[in-house]
């Protein structure tokens, strides 16, 4: 029965209580969401970092230029702001990246709209040439085989599920083909991949991501292919076999030095408590990472930027760190966490945005499984102040870049706006400024800040 | 006691309890979205009702041709398909409406972006010419009084409310300036009326809308001006007196008859016993009308289509209705309830779909007020088979073409998606297809056609 009561007490009782003696938070949860409605500035500050700056990939002048940026932004705010350096991989896509059917005679029977996956090779400007095999999964490449894949180019055309409500369920759902398909494609004797675009829509953008080899198989080049395109190359595949030209220029140049971005106040009564909140500095070439993941970092430094304009001081030390590298090897988060490791810290909770600018949802948590049951308990007893702005807790994953700090056991947050059109845009060349509705980005950013402001305030018992 | 009991039984027994036993729902409805998502007809149909039909004002030839339409479509889906006749208002636009700021010598120092406001009258080709008189409020132009007001042009200029996150709040605390302002100026002798565009927006496009003269009150033209212009109109304002010239075309012509849509599938077990699902298939002219509300009849029209998709056979008479003129008059939904009265019809829930295509957050319930508490505590007890979709369930308001429907004391609904991008389309130009993406819509005919089916199958104590 212990149990059930607990349950009936938070389910009931605790949340009335809890606000009737509360109603300040309330207030100032609502203070949050006009300040930041009114007044926020993070749709401005995505203006510059995805339109004026643009693209951001890893090892870009972009990117340096996002650090210094949003550096400088930070200062205004923050106690301290410090630049965390990281070495950080160097891929570059190159110009003229093309793919089209070869006729009988070889004439371009056809173009599609191809770009080169992250971290791939390029095929150089003799290109690859081979004969089309269509597969749904990498289990059917294995067992194809080689007999049947040597010196053919691998077409990996298992849409996205559409019946997924959650559409990163469905991104997870088909990503192998992406992340994994190129390489298991090789080990097969395939001389390159084109892999149908991870996104709902049917459109004529392809978008990339990134790809991982494996050690010991050759590296062939890979593209993504447009669902449009990829439906026509399906087509024409249906009426006999079909030879695929590949041109792609892309380099995997020396690693650099980089930089996490890391904005800090001071906890005034435990400072050793840190509440992280962040996202990804690095994005995609292809547009300005609007959604991805510019709305993450715009969000988080405006948690920081509206406490201090409503002259909250936080109890316990408050942190925006806006990380290198999430896209295309996430040396970013993992160094953070390294160094967090090696003073050290205790993060009590960190929070990531990185599912785009789009209306919020709510929250969803994780933690060491030890520790799970207890802080989830502690923080669904918070969820009535958010019920107001239709926000709602949920178990779940959090963050790419945060996750390397899940062994500090503290409470890992990742914030859940609505995911219906965020594939519409991801990572393709659509992901810009237009893409995305102010006020949802500004609500997502109170949404964030009305969170991080409770647990500061209750803190967590771990 | 008693309430806390059944609170606490509502809250944590009978959902855990009804879908163990109901495990068969959880299918069905998951079915539903899967069919709706795949094959569901409700994108499609928006695209022929608000791209090739277009914006469709009641009285129109357009409109016409959506009643045409739909009934067509509905044909092929409900047992019967019957058009209720209606006398409606026939409000025209006219062609070249226009503003501008006159300068000392009578040259057009600056024109401005304006639209009538549905049923005003025009002001012919001789224009009205006036001082502006810019207000915030019509307690204001009531204090203001006719010896400030005689002969001026009264200009309207409180925005949206920014702050409140429901946006259909806001637009109901702003409202009153176009629907009353131009008649409340009239009686303080003013001469035009031109009032903020109505939305959340800051952009160039005036949003239109209807306005009620009074009877007794001199009719002066009234446009709207976007909120761009707006912001401009005040700032010169800032520097000195403006004086405005506005020119109409619009006029009311007779009363003509029209139709509402009704399809229906009568029930097997309980025929009496009517669920309405409906939306307004008039729009304004100035854009398709895809949001407001082609979307909720496509909606609608899909609920009867993917339950008979699905071969299920509802228990409660299943009728779509697509109400005509709802934006300028309501002669549809009054004319639906009164012989709905006249034939003794028992209306068991009504449900409509008014708030644009979005993703879909939930449902919104309305009943008499002694019949109130036990429906919703009723209904309550269906959500947990709607929360894995992330829907919610609060009381409030349904939908106006439904609201005639409510002394027969049975259950409203109002079908609630996101409201944040709402009034970026609502009744300008921007209100296409584009605007709407087709899983949100999709996601949204889901939801209805979940809770249609749940209330079929269960019924509710009455």
């Amino acid at each position: 029965m212990r149990l059930l009561n607990i349950l009936i007490f938070f389910l009931t009782i605790s949340p009335l209580a809890l606000l009737s003696q509360n109603e300040g938070d309330a207030i100032f949860i609502k203070e949050i969401h006009d300040h930041i409605l009114n007044e926020g500035k993070c749709y401005s500050w995505l203006e510059t970092l995805s339109e004026e700056i643009g693209g951001r990939l890893t090892g870009s002048d972009n990117a340096a230029k996002a650090v210094e940026y949003t550096g400088q932004e930070m200062s205004k705010i923050a106690d301290q702001v410090t630049y965390q350096e990281i070495m950080v991989p160097h891929w570059i896509r190159g110009a003229q990246e093309k793919t089209h059917i070869v006729g009988s005679d070889g004439s371009i029977l056809r173009e599609l709209n191809v770009t080169a996956l992250g971290n791939s090779i390029g095929s150089g400007s003799q290109g690859v040439t081979g004969q089309v095999a269509e597969v749904k999964s990498l289990d059917e490449v294995r067992s194809l085989g080689k007999e049947k894949l040597s010196g053919k180019i691998v077409f990996f055309n298992r849409p996205m599920d559409p019946t997924l409500v959650n559409t990163f369920h469905a991104y997870g759902g088909a990503g192998d083909q992406r992340v994994n398909g190129p390489a298991v494609a090789a080990e097969q004797g395939a001389v390159g991949a084109i892999v149908r675009s991870l996104t709902t829509l049917t459109d004529n953008l392809p978008h990339t991501g990134t790809l991982r080899y494996k050690e010991g198989v050759p590296t062939i080049p890979a593209v993504a292919v447009s669902t449009m395109h990829a439906d026509e190359l399906s087509k024409e595949l249906s009426n006999g076999p079909v030879i695929l030209y590949i041109e792609t220029h892309s380099e995997i140049l020396s690693d650099k030095p980089s930089h996490n971005v890391v904005a800090e106040i001071k906890g005034s009564e435990f400072p050793d408590e840190i509440i992280l909140v962040g996202g990804h500095l690095d994005s995609w070439d292809l547009a300005g990472g609007a959604h991805d993941d510019g709305a993450g970092c715009v969000h988080s430094m405006e948690v920081m930027n509206a406490l201090k304009a409503l002259n909250y001081t936080p109890k316990r030390t408050l942190r925006v760190v806006l990380f290198m590298n999430e896209e295309n090897g996430l040396a970013g988060g993992r160094e953070y966490a390294r160094i967090s490791k090696e003073k050290g810290e205790f993060h009590l909770a960190a929070m990531e945005s990185d599912a785009g600018g789009f209306t919020p949802r709510g929250f969803s948590f994780d933690a060491e499984d030890e520790m799970f049951a207890g802080l989830y308990r502690q923080i669904t007893a918070l969820s009535p102040f958010l019920e107001p702005y239709n926000l709602h807790f949920s178990k779940g994953g959090s963050g790419a870049d945060i996750g390397p700090l899940k062994n500090q056991k503290g409470l890992l947050i990742g914030f859940r706006p609505d995911s219906q059109r965020y594939f519409d845009f991801h990572h393709s060349a659509a992901d810009n400024i237009t893409a995305v509705n102010e006020r949802e980005l500004k609500l997502g950013a109170a949404a964030m800040t009305s969170l991080i402001y409770l647990i500061d305030k209750y803190g967590l018992e771990h």
